[in-house]
């Protein structure tokens, strides 16, 4: 790397300063802006936010991180600002946190884009498609790349602000009650799997089936399903699937980096202070930066765990078997890209972004892990 | 994923909740150690700081990143804090922000921990290690496995706080004027390569040099350097290096993705309300995640660029190569570790974590890359 330590850098200086001054100004309006805007603010003013969530509440990092988020809001506006915040059912159902914030019920809601995929068929682009980016190139594409204008564009129609706002890093491919050898193995396998994953399943042969999280871990164990996909090392042990379940399956081809969204409604943003407005956005990214680490601290802890458990074999699925479903979900995105003209746009964005992450990758990240990690 | 869409999720919140309830005060409790803090806050006060960083004035990403922290921090503040942002020999030369820092001459500086090897000799492991952890891995370790306590500790004599503030991602492993065949061929090469890299290719037999930024270029065009490493495509490019050397190599073993950090003189950072102290921990975090985007976003862009120029190779290191430098990189972390007890430690920690995340990385990131990125 470089430091500036000699004072004869003139010639670097002079070659970058000219359209780097340029680029820093941008960098700043795009990130900030509110930036020039007059600030006005009553300091006497407490906002009492509400903020519902997706996930049971508590649940490890995720639900834990929307709690942490709300004391980082408090703490950096001088407890100006409180978000309450609620699990999954507490104040509304998990799933309509895009209707309660569209429509001003609630102010936020931190969850995934991907559930809103009936209403929004675009919508799983900016949380993972089966065989897309991880999350690092998400992160890459949303932040620097244009996906949050097209986020932006999407969800403006319902008086929606998106941040990202967490990750969960690379999944798992599940657990498995029968070795997975062939393609042909999935045939008729009846595997808890949602969203576009359980659509290439359906495709591939298989069963996708909807089960709800308290419930797996029973219809893994009697039976009622042959396999089912989950998270990660972390909170897969702690539901308890290595109990009930011989083959843990890698990777997570379905959900290879999702990003975790929190959404705003917009009106009410921004009529926020332009203080409180850049708060919000900050501690979104901070979020998403604490829980990639977390995420990927707590599972090398937890997979190590599984490791030692004498009756579960950890797989990686079979070249084949992958190949099988990479045809299906190119069929199933062909599908969804035909239909509707918004996923059509996205994707092809999303296409072009991840052909030129993917050529740094290759030589960058890839090279990496092949040669040195 | 899951949701908890349906209502009967009892058997896994109680499995849940017991141990999570205590997790998640802790995580809390350790990311907002003000949290419980009596908040008494002048809102007429304005502070007036000033950053340092090693960086030339504007430099790309990482300059430009300061300049977005001080308007990020001026917004969150409601304007009652103002940083003002001096490229590296504008207020003070660029190595010496460490001191500087230290003694309160100025409250912070942005750079990186490794610059500071010659007080600190443990230093370069909140950086970047030669064949160490890359920035998804070195993010986890230092926000949730443990490295950012040690960072403290090696700095509170100093009366510093370290933050996680960038990280460049992979770099690149540097332009040559003639093919890298096999080890043989270091010897007697003549590199611009600074730190622990350099250390490691006069292990292997090759003549590290220092050069300053500005004039690498020259030297590499007159043959006073053979080769020269620097960051990656984006700012590679900029500094026109394929127009004077024909290879590039990859991976860039030496900084496989280093950390960049803010220190603030910590003494002056326990004077500033609470809300100021938490607005400028999250706006780091924040150009953390900025960062690493914007630099694989733009690294892709100009990989593009750099692969479309006709006189330019761009190749992998050869594994005989790569083992070679390995081997010499050993021999120099063994004596670093045996002449320094707080390296010892340090690099033991480092370690012990990097065997963890290694485990879930080998069957999550990597086998991503291999199967499917």
């Amino acid at each position: 790397m470089k430091d500036s330590s000699n004072t004869n850098r003139r010639s670097f200086i002079k070659k970058a300063g000219t359209s780097l001054a340029a680029a820093s100004t941008l960098g700043v309006a795009a990130c900030s802006p509110e930036a020039k805007k007059d600030v006005n603010i009553n300091f006497n003013k407490t906002y009492h936010w509400k903020m519902t969530t997706t996930w049971p509440p508590n649940f490890p990092v995720v639900g834990e991180g929307c709690k942490m988020l709300a004391e980082w809001v408090k703490q950096m506006s001088g407890g100006r600002m409180e978000i309450t915040v609620y699990g999954g059912g507490e104040l509304i159902p998990a799933l309509e946190g895009f209707d309660a914030v569209s429509n001003g019920a609630v102010e936020m809601n931190h969850g995934a884009a991907y559930y809103w995929a009936g209403k929004l068929a675009a919508a799983p682009f900016f949380t993972t498609v089966p065989f897309g980016m991880n999350a690092q190139q998400m992160g890459s594409w949303i932040i620097s790349g244009g996906g949050q204008q097209l986020w932006e564009e999407l969800y403006a129609p319902f008086d929606l602000q998106p941040f990202i706002c967490g990750n969960t890093g690379m999944q798992m491919g599940g657990w498995f009650n029968k070795k997975i050898n062939t393609i042909e193995d999935l045939k008729g396998l009846k595997m808890r799997m949602p969203g576009l994953g359980g659509k290439v399943l359906a495709q591939a042969g298989g069963t996708p089936m909807l089960v709800s999280g308290g419930e797996i871990y029973t219809n893994l164990e009697r039976g009622v399903i042959d396999a089912t996909e989950w998270i990660g090392p972390y909170h897969d042990y702690k539901m308890g699937f290595h109990q009930v379940a011989k083959y843990y399956y890698s990777p997570g081809w379905h959900e290879p980096g999702p990003v975790l969204e929190m959404i705003v409604n917009k009106s009410k943003f921004q009529e926020l202070p332009a203080d409180l407005q850049e708060i919000i956005k900050t501690a979104c990214y901070r979020l998403n930066r604490w829980m990639m680490a977390e995420f990927d601290a707590k599972n090398g802890e937890y997979l190590h765990k599984i490791l030692q458990v004498p009756e579960v074999e950890v797989l990686p699925f079979p070249d084949e078997v992958l190949m099988g479903l990479k045809q299906a979900t190119d069929s199933v995105l062909a599908d969804l890209t035909a239909q509707d003209t918004m996923s059509a746009r996205v994707y092809e964005a999303y296409g072009k972004f991840r052909k030129q992450i993917k050529s740094w990758m290759d030589i960058g990240e890839k090279l990496f892990y092949e040669q040195v990690g």
